[in-house]
């Protein structure tokens, strides 16, 4: 990505997010023998980094659509985050949201100001819904990680962290829609430097994995992961990008991902999803390959459910 | 204080501690209504501020006293802290730990190089025990919170504090045994400024409270609060300090320990002791005594056993 587009992203998004502080932990980098730089978005406004993209995304829209809204179906992270970015924008957000999504989460879509509509929790009825308040509202929809603007949006995470430590080797990310990682590889190709970027995720939804080997998306055959940001499929515009700029992806086990998560909470004093522990669960098994590097770990964010922890 | 005793303090201690970040939150504001700044000593090394007394007391050592090494009795973050401090200084440290204290501690001091001595876990034991071993060893005795250097080094907190936030109008500390309040005051003496210090106490363990009242330094007469850290009682050195010092003291119940600890992890997304939410629900329990206020806040420490939460 040519860096003056990058840096015109960063420039739209700006007054609308928070720079996010970079952690270190002394013990981590002694137990994994590289030095980590963990970006923390779980810091990030509505607790993660999707309000990047979101926000980005209906910055590029004409007057005129602005004023129609903006859609999407989700029942994560970036439900929350396109209601927040509207919000800021003044931009009307409409959410479609599966019936049984936990009742915090659509009061939080409600809270930061988004119309949540409600329907069965079915794929096929999600998208019925979500074109059905389309044709109504003239809303223009807006895709959680297939949208060219959300995956720059995106992009910013990496390139802050850049920014702050210039001299890292490697970038570690998680895997869901692809979104994020994509953003990361436009990230580094915008620098003259040659930064690699290296994937996680659970085995139990390894899509993208399969995904590199094929040549092709592929679906996740299951999804029985606690990293629940992570269950997504790759699309047709991040997928190239991943493909050009991905150097692998590691596979990480449930118990590893609990492992890491819990060492994070311990040793850092930080809340973050298990969705981004297998950033960590993947240097630590991995030693050989990150020794004596400089790396960069993604945190994604920090909404988990105090009460329903897997330790 | 003199600034310049607490300056030499700072820089005595200052190649052996982090200087903690201070974070804020937009919506722990809106709920407050005033301005809140929280000074992360859950960052610090060992995850609580007293490695900064620990460290500073042992400094002041001489040669010939360090050689010997130091000695204290807690099942606590002191113990940890004692441990550290000493290996960094290169000083043998001695730790009287009740038989019952969790497994989990008593690694963690072993684990800084810290030599353990188990014994009967009342008070008369430990102290007993904490006697004979000072008596073989020739160790000097620190204490946890009663003593002129461990107060002047916790006051560095404060100092910190009031570096980067100078227009402080007020400051909140846990009371426990009065070693980080008491610091608290000196650092505010040291300023040219009318800043106020106000404490924070379960009811359960109110002993400050009462002391405050009678003139005279109370027992705590129950126990029982999830605030371990607050539990023990105020000294000779400490007291008068706090009676010079501390406008008001202001008591908590259990479950408002609870509710202020679980918004500091939701929305802050940090982890924290329960001993250190008694402020924010100082805070939020007297909304018109700090309305428009900017207000600083001490988060002691983040050592919490995850695996046993409050909710």
């Amino acid at each position: 990505m040519n860096p003056a587009q990058l840096q015109h992203c960063h420039d739209t998004i700006r007054p609308h997010i928070h720079r996010t502080p970079i952690l270190t932990s002394s013990y981590l980098n002694q137990l994994s023998g590289c030095d980590l730089y963990f970006k923390c978005e779980n810091f990030q406004k509505m607790g993660a980094f999707k309000i990047r993209g979101a926000t980005y995304a209906i910055s590029q829209l004409s007057e005129e659509a602005r004023k129609r809204g903006v859609l999407t179906h989700s029942s994560g992270n970036f439900a929350q985050a396109l209601s927040l970015a509207a919000k800021s924008l003044g931009v009307p957000a409409y959410i479609v949201m599966p019936e049984n999504a936990p009742l915090v989460k659509i009061a939080a879509v409600k809270g930061y100001g988004g119309t949540v509509i409600l329907c069965p929790s079915t794929m096929a009825d999600r998208e019925a819904t979500a074109e059905k308040t389309q044709q109504e509202t003239g809303a223009t929809f807006v895709h959680p990680s297939n949208d060219p603007d959300v995956i720059t949006g995106q992009g910013i995470v990496a390139k802050e962290l850049l920014e702050d430590y210039p001299d890292l080797d490697i970038i570690v990310s998680p895997v869901g829609g692809g979104g994020l990682i994509g953003g990361t590889v436009l990230a580094v190709e915008a620098q003259d430097k040659n930064i690699r970027v290296i994937g996680a995720e659970p085995f139990a939804a390894d899509d993208a994995y399969r995904s590199l080997i094929s040549g092709k998306i592929e679906r996740n055959v299951t999804t029985h992961t606690i990293a629940d940001g992570l269950k997504t499929m790759l699309g047709d515009i991040n997928f190239p990008i991943i493909q050009r700029g991905v150097e692998q992806i590691i596979r990480i086990e449930e118990v590893e991902i609990i492992e890491a998560m819990k060492l994070i909470w311990e040793r850092m004093k930080i809340i973050i999803e298990p969705s981004c522990a297998v950033t960590l669960a993947a240097v630590l098994k991995n030693k050989e390959l990150f020794a004596k590097k400089q790396v960069g770990i993604i945190i994604t964010g920090g909404n988990v459910d105090l009460t329903n922890l897997p330790f």
